[in-house]
């Protein structure tokens, strides 16, 4: 990129014509959009065409464009007098099978200008990608699911642009990153082959796309940049957090796991990417979160425990009076009674440490965390051992996981310099308490990283940073997929990695309880 | 182009997924094209991709693939079964300010299957360009002149594809060739500025864009390349005319004429080409053709004065009785008067060797080409001083061109070693004759090649040799357009060139008279 193309917003002062210079109008701009982009291909769509010499003249021979990289070819999406408001917009959306994250941005400055999310509207046809694919077969029911995302996106764009004085048809770019499935859905494709063997999506690349032709109600001219897949099960969302991080730019080796429905870990540097996705992984299938409850106000993010006086400290989102346990608050409660040897290192609840808190409820151990006179509920809020066994065998898959990813390329978790944790999970879990129980390596604190919703900020980047979407393809092009066979090894990975912190203490030398 | 491509249509038998290869549908055909094409990058619409997952697994991931090329991209148009009928069928087309003509191709072996031609629908609001421009800045002037070239194309396209039991749905690639203006009229862009100095168009290179979104009734994603053009006067039908001739490619400078309305000229070779447009030089506008009649039934094409006698030996289009003359009979006509010394050499009419074919009519003499006896008009057949006048205004005009094109570069008319003469001027005129006059070089008889429809030919080659696609770009760029200054020099050299044959004999040393 030249250096006065922060983004995808250039103003052109051309030359005016003259008998000594006849070029007609468009490859006048193609011309001066060449020379000010540094490239070969420069494309107007006809409908530009149609009206630009009188806009050319109107205007005095200086626009202000909007333009967008399709692979090899740029393209002018979008003219107007330099100076006009209003500005160009651009949309950044994270597609989620549960939540849809929307950003505005002004496309000139690369500046945020407002965000909104909505609950993803095909929940009401099913909450699980799944049970959607299999709605997509029968008569109708692809358009339908096509329709609710895209009804539901224009009018959560409509709310979002309106929240900042703008008009959708202001929006010229939109960046969208979604898991496999989610981005067929939003396109309209036909997902049935994502789930069979052996798992075929419609299209890893979908490019650039005409939003007009998605639906979308943007400015008639917007295009959409879909992110690439690797396949069925790693999508455009890790693609995207790949490009939010960094990892594929840098020179040492880092790692990044996203771990929401799924858990999705990409390890490399600049001149590799090894990639797999949790669902390979038994006891990850649902993941951590299952067990607690969505991050909202009054539940329990933090809690610390004494490990003399075994007294709890729980903390809640907004301090308000406490009424469920999210994973973060999970995984510090299950690494809190590790280290005050409340549970052993097989995960079990010791009744003689754990005392009064204990209790037998329908044959089930569950400890009290909260008891119901300082609940919000007004019952007691426990967790159960059966709970606890599958946040074990969680945490053994995620760790697993990482080992066999490591190994793959000659090395162990320990050997990382940076771990990039992205979403919700990287946002709120203390990665001291997810070390205390083995589910993350034994590294420096400060190497793990939080991201925050990466699959966002990836797609911003492609909004705000030209140089960003060349490297979408190169990432989806340099990735190895490691297919994850549950094989002997890696049962005999995950049976010592059921331990706490693991069968081989000296893999976690940091987690040193002072009981015995 | 790899030799297994003689068109634009290929069919590829892709590796069927397995868990091992589990690339998408999109990209796995992608890849097949990418390999069987020898390219980058290869763009699948989107109305493709909605159907692929059924069709390739339907036809057990054999296809049988029409892809077409604009600038660095390969689009891919459609696809069927290998061995699927109807084939896919391509069009080319020579779009003319009168006439309209067609030709339909088989798009896999490139033959032509069936061709035809029609008015050109303009004609009902005015016979002229100039007129038509007009026309298009009154109210719904534009889209009017828009709808009557669309519509009567879809109707003559219908017609055409019925006479090959195909329909035009079956038509996937579209090359059209015609001059600026009409071009522009066939877009629905506003062609105002390309008569208004400094006489530009809206666009120079408009590529390649979708049949309906120019309300061409072909296949649903059926491209449609039209041809470029370097300015207001010189328009795709030249270029198309170029790419026929060759002279882009060969090592020796020949030259290019095309004498319709106007009379536009190219010289050069693979290193360099020079043009001009006979619009700057003013005895040349309406052309020799305006004084005789379109070629047809009847009419006069070819005529022979015997030097002694002075018997008039006259050939009629289809052998029918005399009805008018066209342009080559009144080239032959000149010539045999000079030859004869019924004319001298200002292309006055002698009456002293006229005898009685001499006739004064209205104050002017007119020379009885056929006799009313003879003639299927019942009328004598003449032609007037003023014809001949306009005649040799006309030829020194062309003689002028060539020699200040040729000047331009530090050449002189009989240094060409080929001779390019396009369209029915250069189908019907007897070379021999217009080097007689002085119209054409005194070149070898050999050096004359006559192109025939140059533009449907080039449009046609675009259809049937991909490689000749690229070198369309390449024809337009590299054009220097020579602008005709009508100064003191021009004039001289008119002057010189209005005698006959010449006022410099030595030029046309072939040229002689056994008459003094």
């Amino acid at each position: 990129m030249t250096p006065d193309i922060p983004g995808w917003v250039t103003t052109v002062a051309l030359t005016r014509p003259s008998l000594q210079d006849n070029t007609s109008d468009a490859d006048r701009l193609v011309g001066a959009l060449k020379k000010q982009l540094s490239t070969d291909v420069v494309k107007i769509d006809f409908e530009i065409l149609k009206k630009l010499p009188d806009l050319l003249r109107k205007w005095n021979y200086n626009v202000r464009c909007v333009v967008f990289k399709d692979r090899e070819r740029w393209i002018l999406t979008h003219i107007d007098r330099a100076g006009d408001t209003p500005f160009p917009a651009g949309l950044a959306i994270d597609l989620g099978t549960t939540r849809v994250v929307l950003r505005l941005l002004d496309l000139a400055s690369g500046k945020t200008l407002a965000e909104s999310s909505f609950d993803n509207p095909q929940i009401r046809i099913a909450p699980d990608i799944l049970a959607r694919i299999h709605h997509a077969d029968t008569a109708g029911g692809l358009t339908q699911l096509n329709d609710l995302i895209i009804t539901g996106m224009n009018q959560a764009m409509t709310i979002l642009c309106r929240s900042c004085s703008i008009d959708p048809v202001d929006i010229h770019l939109v960046a969208l990153a979604g898991n496999t499935a989610m981005t067929h859905f939003f396109m309209g494709l036909n997902p049935h082959w994502i789930i069979r063997e052996p798992y075929i999506p419609v299209v890893n690349r979908p490019g650039v796309l005409k939003a007009a032709d998605l639906g979308i109600k943007a400015a008639p001219l917007a295009r959409v940049l879909i992110f690439p897949n690797i396949g069925s099960y790693f999508g455009g969302d890790l693609i995207a957090g790949i490009l939010y991080s960094g990892i594929h730019n840098a020179a040492d080796s880092a790692i990044l796991v996203d771990v929401g429905t799924n858990a999705e870990v990409v390890l490399g540097n600049s001149s590799w990417l090894i990639a797999c996705a949790g669902a390979a992984g038994p006891a990850l299938e649902g993941g951590v979160t299952r067990m607690g409850m969505m991050a909202a106000p009054g539940v329990i993010d933090r809690i610390s425990i004494d490990p003399v006086t075994c007294k709890f400290d729980v903390h809640t989102i907004e301090e308000k009076r406490p009424c469920g346990i999210c994973g973060s608050g999970v995984i510090d409660l299950a690494a809190g009674l590790f280290m005050a040897g409340m549970m052993d290192i097989r995960g079990r609840l010791l009744p003689e440490k754990c005392g009064k808190r204990l209790q037998r409820q329908n044959g089930i151990e569950h400890l009290v965390v909260v008891a119901r006179n300082q609940s919000a509920t007004g019952s007691d809020l426990t967790i159960s051992q059966a709970d606890m066994d599958s946040l074990i065998r969680s945490k053994a898959a995620m760790y697993t996981i990482l080992e066999t990813l490591t190994s793959s390329v000659g090395m162990v978790p320990g050997d990382l310099s940076t771990f990039y944790v992205a979403g919700t999970f990287g946002s709120f879990i203390n990665p001291r308490s997810a070390i205390s129980i083995g589910m993350l390596p034994d590294l420096p604190i400060d190497s793990y990283k939080p991201l925050g919703n990466s699959s966002l900020g990836g797609a911003t980047l492609a909004l705000t940073t030209p140089a960003c979407v060349d490297e979408i393809d190169r990432i989806q092009g340099s990735i190895t997929y490691l297919e994850l066979n549950v094989n002997q090894e890696f049962m005999n990975r995950f049976s010592a990695a059921k331990f706490l912190p693991h069968t081989d203490p000296s893999l976690f030398p940091s987690v040193k309880r002072s009981i015995s």
